[in-house]
C-alpha cells in the first residue's frame, strides 16, 4: 500500500471484530517497528505480546481504576456524561495486544545523542509504534493504544527488568469500523481535527 | 512508494547536498506529520521552520557546547577519538531545519488518554515526526535529529510559548549519502542493528 494511503486510513481502533491475528501479520508489524529510528541506535523498544486471559483481566482493571480517576477530572457534567459512554479500550475483546516498554538502561557505557534528554529513548519507541501501527494498517489490521492506565501498577503485571518503562497498552486485531474515516473522537463530536498544522517560518 | 520501502529506506542523514527543498515538498511532509495519532486528539506537535542563517548558527552552537560535554562522558579513549571523527548533524548545510515542539498545555479542560503519563503529549509529537521523516524519504529528501543540545537553551532560541517544550532539531534536505543502506552509526562500525526485535509471549 502506498505509504499516504497508509497514513490517512490509520486510526485509533476500540472496535474489533473476533477474527484472530496471523503470527505472520503481527511478525511482520514487529520488523516494521524494529526498522525505526533510535537514538543512537539504541533500539530500546521491548514488546511483550499478550493472550493470556487472565493477564488481559489485570490490565482491564488498571485501566477500570484510572478510568474512574480520570471521570473525576472533568468538572463539567455534560462532558462527564459524555465521556461515561465512550468505548477507550478494548482490552479483553481485541484477539492480542502488546505491552511495549522502553529500555532505559544502554548495554553499553555510552549511547549517542541521550544527553540533552532523557525521553529520547521513549521518542524513538514512539516511532516504533508508528511504524507498527502504519503496517497493520497496511496489512488490514488496526491498534488502539491505552495510555488510562497507572503505568507503575501496569508494569507490575509482567515480569520485566526494572530498567524497562511502558509506553501503553497496544490492543490489535481486525478493526469492526473505520469510524467512517476520521478519528473516533471526531466522530462522536467530542473533538475536531485542525484543518491545518501549526507552522511558522524564520 | 510501497510503506516498506518507504520504512527501510529511512535514515538519519546527516550529510545533505545544497539543492533547495521546495515548499511543496516540505509541505506534503508537514501534512503526513499532521496525520499523525495524539492522545485525546491533541495534535500537540508544532513546527518552527529556519531557513535562517543566524538562527541555524546559535542553534549550531547549542549543539557545539552540548558536544564537548558528551565527549566528557565517554570514558574510553579510543572511543571518544573516534567520536570526534562523526559528523552528527548538518545544521548549517542543511538547507532548511525544523524545531519542533509538543504543546504541553491543552486548550481544552480535559484532554482524554493524558492521565497516565505526562509525556503521552510528546510520544504523540514523535510519531508525527517518524510520519514526516517518512514522507520525506519516499519525496526523495532526507530528515536527521539532532538531540545534541542544550534543551531549555536551544528553546530560549526561539519565540514560543513556555507550554512548548522541544523534541530537536530537525535537519531537511537531499541526501549526499544512503550510507551504503544502513544507519550511519552501523555503517562507520560504532554499533549494529539487533537482527530482531526483542518479543515475549504470554
Amino acid at each position: 500500500m502506498d505509504l499516504y494511503e497508509c497514513i490517512s486510513k490509520r486510526r485509533d481502533t476500540r472496535h474489533f471484530t473476533n477474527e484472530e491475528v496471523p503470527e505472520e501479520v503481527l511478525n511482520k508489524a514487529l520488523e516494521a517497528a524494529h526498522a525505526a529510528p533510535s537514538v543512537g541506535l539504541s533500539e530500546p523498544w521491548r514488546f511483550v505480546v499478550v493472550k493470556s486471559e487472565p493477564i488481559k483481566k489485570q490490565i482491564k482493571n488498571v485501566f477500570l481504576d484510572k478510568n474512574e480517576e480520570a471521570k473525576l477530572e472533568i468538572t463539567d457534567e455534560n462532558q462527564k456524561n459524555r465521556y461515561e459512554t465512550f468505548k477507550l479500550e478494548a482490552i479483553e475483546e481485541a484477539p492480542i495486544g502488546i505491552a511495549i516498554f522502553c529500555e532505559t538502561q544502554a548495554s553499553e557505557s555510552f549511547t549517542i545523542g541521550t544527553i540533552g534528554n532523557s525521553n529520547t529513548l521513549e521518542w524513538s519507541c514512539a516511532c516504533a509504534i508508528q511504524n507498527l501501527w502504519l503496517s497493520l494498517t497496511e496489512q488490514g489490521y488496526g491498534l488502539g493504544w491505552v495510555s488510562i492506565i497507572d503505568y507503575p501498577k501496569f508494569t507490575e503485571i509482567f515480569d520485566v527488568p526494572k530498567t524497562w518503562k511502558a509506553l501503553g497498552y497496544f490492543c490489535i486485531g481486525k478493526p469492526a469500523t473505520d469510524y467512517d474515516g476520521q478519528p473516533m473522537l471526531e466522530q462522536i463530536k467530542w473533538k475536531s481535527r485542525a484543518p491545518k498544522p501549526y507552522v511558522k517560518y524564520i
